[in-house]
């Protein structure tokens, strides 16, 4: 289950609105031998791609997948089907499918005569490639990750406005990185007036650019200045004239947006956190103690700390020398 | 010497301006047979405690202290001359002394022909336990530590002025057992009047009341309200009148003061931050976002974060549920 996470960490952003799934086939003696990961929307899901690769390896064999394999005719076929037709004797899957039109996949492989077993890693599958559709699939959101960079006294710039990247080289990189993987990055239209920023997932090292770029959404009722970056060709950027963060968040499952990073501002991430449509903080505080500029957030419309938005954190590691703080509401 | 810093932890806060040093008397055949830390100040010193229960068993042993022994004439005789009087074959020491009046010690105890090591979990000591009078004695200045807890999005208090302790209770009860450990505790009148702090260190559990309490410093030109409980008689309370940080750690250093947790409002938080007298910061973060109510810090003097402090992250620990970031400047 390790390596089908790991196949399908490769293909995040490239799959929505489907989910990331990964999957690795073993042969009757368990011997890996066939892998695959979900392609792009239409294309074949992980199942099929792994299938194809075992070939007649599969018969009497074992399907390792991160998600209960679909029990419905999208697109594409049921994998269910194609695992039955291979002749797969087990099937393990981390986690269930929510989805009401897709689910039941378990049950058609038992009846067919499969032994089915689930859970397996399904904690890190559910935070990791498949957190964001997971959310998608049972609120019919997308997933929100607000992600910022602040001194270790909370500050995102100082008090001349500069602050359009505070944080290491190493967070830098891992931000571009983070870009690569998502659907869609949205700012408000204060931070493209004031740092004008490109929005796109750019190589910090020799490698290669990325294969594709994240819709780059643009919230508020202002107007963009006309030479802004944001409208260069280099991605696709739309520009939503609201403050709601549901009209936002609407519009963007509307072009099958799954997975969103939130960039903004201070403003636009309160607006987002009172709204209660922060999934997910990924905070990267920089050892640095400043005292004045913008505050990393702002207008919430929390009027004393005991009625803050309550958060638990999940994880706290290095990135470089920053620290990398992830925590998710209290629910 | 894991064992000596141990026992000079038990004796921190109690101790300055001596340093807390821990010692371990091991037999010739390295059996441990006394142990001792330092008295408070005018009674004896860890080695002398140490020797004191090892008795003749010291003889041609080993002394495993945290700090080299002193050489002078002080208001105790010189360490070296009781080492050297209860026929002591070797002595390890963590760091070296770096008081000129006191140093010499390893030098006087190798010409009287005694084996001397030393370097034995140094760092330790150094950040640990001696870090503070380490710091006065090569500075002459008291060790500042400045802690706070803010929310993860950098505030320590909501709009109305509410967020008198707005971490965890773990984190509440670990700021009570540093308060016991330090010899002053220093806040601004802002502080006084708006949080009216006891600022005293309590149990929080079911245990006794710390034996003594740190000196509670007030700093600031203005009055204090007549009712103030740093008024009140659970500690003695000192007031100084300025808003310089360097007049206020002259006159803590006069009064014997070596380690000082600085639990000040943000005013006084940038106020020693600017003038580079913030020696070590140890931030509780909350996992709750507020986006209202102070910052943790204001008005340092830096007008861009390109001049701010720089910190080095030293360690990054859980508390309970809030995130521990210990940091020091960047020197």
């Amino acid at each position: 289950m390790a390596r089908a996470i790991a196949v399908s960490e490769r293909v995040r952003g490239t799959t929505s609105p489907n989910p990331p799934v990964g999957c690795v086939i073993l042969d009757a003696g368990g011997e890996p031998v066939g892998e695959g990961a979900t392609r792009p929307p239409g294309q074949a899901h992980a199942e099929v791609v792994a299938l194809a690769r075992a070939g007649d390896r599969a018969r009497g064999g074992t399907a390792v997948v991160t998600l209960e394999p679909c029990n419905h005719h999208g697109r594409t076929p049921p994998c269910t089907g194609a695992l039955l037709a291979a002749g797969v004797a087990r099937v393990v899957h981390a986690v269930a499918d929510p989805n009401p039109g897709a689910a039941g996949g378990a049950d058609a492989l038992r009846a067919a005569g499969v032994e089915v077993g689930s859970g397996l890693l399904a904690e890190e599958v559910e935070r990791g490639p498949l957190r964001a559709w997971l959310h998608f699939a049972r609120t019919g959101r997308p997933h929100v990750t607000w992600k910022y960079a602040a001194t270790l006294d909370g500050r995102v710039a100082a008090a001349d406005g500069t602050g359009r990247w505070i944080g290491s080289a190493e967070s830098r990189a891992e931000s571009h990185d983070l870009r690569a993987k998502v659907d869609a990055v949205v700012v408000g239209t204060g931070t493209v007036r004031v740092d004008d920023p490109r929005l796109t997932a750019r190589p910090t090292g020799p490698g290669p650019a990325p294969a594709r770029q994240p819709l780059r959404v643009v919230v508020g009722t202002g107007d963009l200045p006309a030479g802004a970056r944001v409208l260069d060709d280099e991605a696709e950027t739309v520009h939503v004239r609201t403050h709601d963060p549901d009209v936002v968040l609407g519009e963007l499952a509307r072009r099958g947006v799954v997975d969103v990073l939130l960039e903004g501002g201070p403003t636009l991430a309160g607006a987002f956190t009172a709204a209660r449509r922060v999934d997910r903080v990924l905070a990267y505080l920089v050892p640095r103690l400043s005292g004045s500029g913008a505050p990393a957030m702002r207008d919430t419309g929390v009027s004393a700390v005991a009625g803050a938005v309550g958060m638990v954190v999940e994880q706290v590691s290095m990135c470089g020398p920053d620290v990398r703080v992830s925590a998710v509401p209290d629910r």
